[in-house]
């Protein structure tokens, strides 16, 4: 059996998830918990890395996410697009010297930023998982649509689409329309053919008219709502037909992402995100460890 | 000095306006207070018109706005468009017979709402403030843009634009950038020329990029947003150069809309939305009334 030589951790808002890595990048063990910047204290982070340390052991750890944000451990600066595994690991910020250093976010020159999606992105292509030339996909509160060429990250655009679903549903004078579950199936597919026309802004309050009229059962409205604003998010993309997009999601936010992308003639190849997260952290960490040694 | 001979009540979620009005229009009195849907406890919807009418005196009483629907007073079911005076004044639901009417909203063929609007929008053209053939803009919480042809409501559209932005404002993760004042400036301007071209959810999250990369003071990122959102609210109408839109809006919002609407290529005549209001009311007035006797 091998032994950990890395432990690795995605640290973001709200989770942390920690890897125990082989040299290898074999995942030795994992674990997720709820300790992301929202439920740790400034001050107390190298704290957060010895408990961690307590439980798997007194390894090198390299950070990535938000814990590089100002609210983080310490403000990693941007590394600007295009942006290589080289560029990253030669920008690592050691917070703790020869220990645990955070991977850098990437900026993007139209004025966007990224933390810890640029490690998934370039770990898709290191792992053989997604081409040196891809356009790749990561739903989720904020969606990040990533270019790659030549292995590295040229641009990206943040789409705000599931933060927007969120703050429909909790605050805005649609959320009691809003209550309905969200899966692939027609009343999705309407909205998402709406969204990918464009114009979501003057979309959006047809759900509650549609519910007030008769026109669609308030379970079905959530489906569409999230139809219309994930078609919106694909439309922004101008994808040419057969266009292949790499989705790094989970099961059920790929499933409604493929479902957009594929009404839109995109093609979507799936790939597993977490597998993607470990082949790029196991890539800097050498790349790292390399320049050091 | 003329009579009073109409009470007219613009009753909407939050707010209430009274207009005593004289047989032609002239308004000999107005309050505008809270006493909207919410303030206002189900079942107690007589109570306050007797309220008002102890204020105003013992008149006529027509209501206009959400205290049509099903959280108001009753619910007067809306009139499709197209949409004539005449038609409204038919289809006035009596909440107290010969005393107390309110007039009924209007739904659109392709799935839109609106409660209040419909009699500023007739007004404007009853008084001579917009051409029987024209385009109203109504900027607000949802901006209603409606098209207007032989003096019928024939069509329009409802853009939550002042929901999304106040959504935004108050619980996003944006939320902490957008602090700043709105005036239109070179930072709105920047705004709206981006909302305009379209693909709105894949750049608001450029307002906090920007400032996060310094490029962009946080004071300006609210007016950038606000330009945003009216940029690809006025987008949506897709307005042929030289077109004219008939504002009625209050001078803060119709300001910036206007700026949005001239960037647009549009040319923008300001209406006055009382008159327009009072116009609207005081014609189906009389058309019910003539009806009656």
């Amino acid at each position: 059996m091998s032994k950990a030589e890395l432990l690795a951790v995605d640290w973001g808002t709200t989770n942390r998830r920690v890897y125990a890595l082989a040299a290898d990048g074999t995942v030795l063990a994992t674990e997720r918990d709820e300790r992301g910047l929202l439920a740790v204290a400034p001050g107390t982070f190298a704290a957060e890395a010895a408990a961690i340390r307590t439980r798997f052991g007194t390894l090198p750890m390299l950070c990535a996410g938000m814990v590089g944000s100002a609210k983080g451990w310490a403000e990693a600066p941007y590394l600007a697009c295009p942006a290589s595994f080289d560029a990253l690991a030669r920008s690592l910020l050691w917070v703790e010297p020869g220990a645990t250093a955070i991977v850098p976010g990437l900026s993007a020159a139209h004025g966007d930023v990224m933390r810890g999606e640029e490690v998934q992105l370039l770990g898709a292509v290191a792992a053989g998982l997604a081409p040196a030339d891809a356009l790749l996909c990561q739903p989720g509160t904020h969606c990040k649509w990533a270019r790659m060429e030549r292995g590295m990250v040229i641009d990206f655009t943040t789409c705000i689409t599931g933060e927007l679903f969120a703050l429909l549903r909790s605050h805005s004078l649609l959320a009691p329309f809003l209550t309905g579950g969200v899966e692939d199936g027609p009343a999705f597919r309407a909205g998402v053919a709406e969204g990918l026309s464009g114009k979501l802004i003057a979309k959006l309050f047809g759900v509650r008219a549609a519910a007030l009229l008769g026109r669609r059962s308030e379970a079905d409205s959530a489906a569409f709502a999230s139809g219309l604003l994930i078609g919106a998010d694909v439309a922004s993309q101008s994808l040419s037909t057969g266009a292949t997009v790499h989705l790094l999601a989970d099961p059920h936010l790929g499933c409604l992402y493929a479902a957009a992308i594929a009404e839109a003639g995109g093609r979507v190849v799936t790939l597993d995100s977490h597998a993607a997260f470990v082949a790029g952290i196991t890539h800097i960490w050498r790349l790292a460890d390399d320049r050091a040694s």
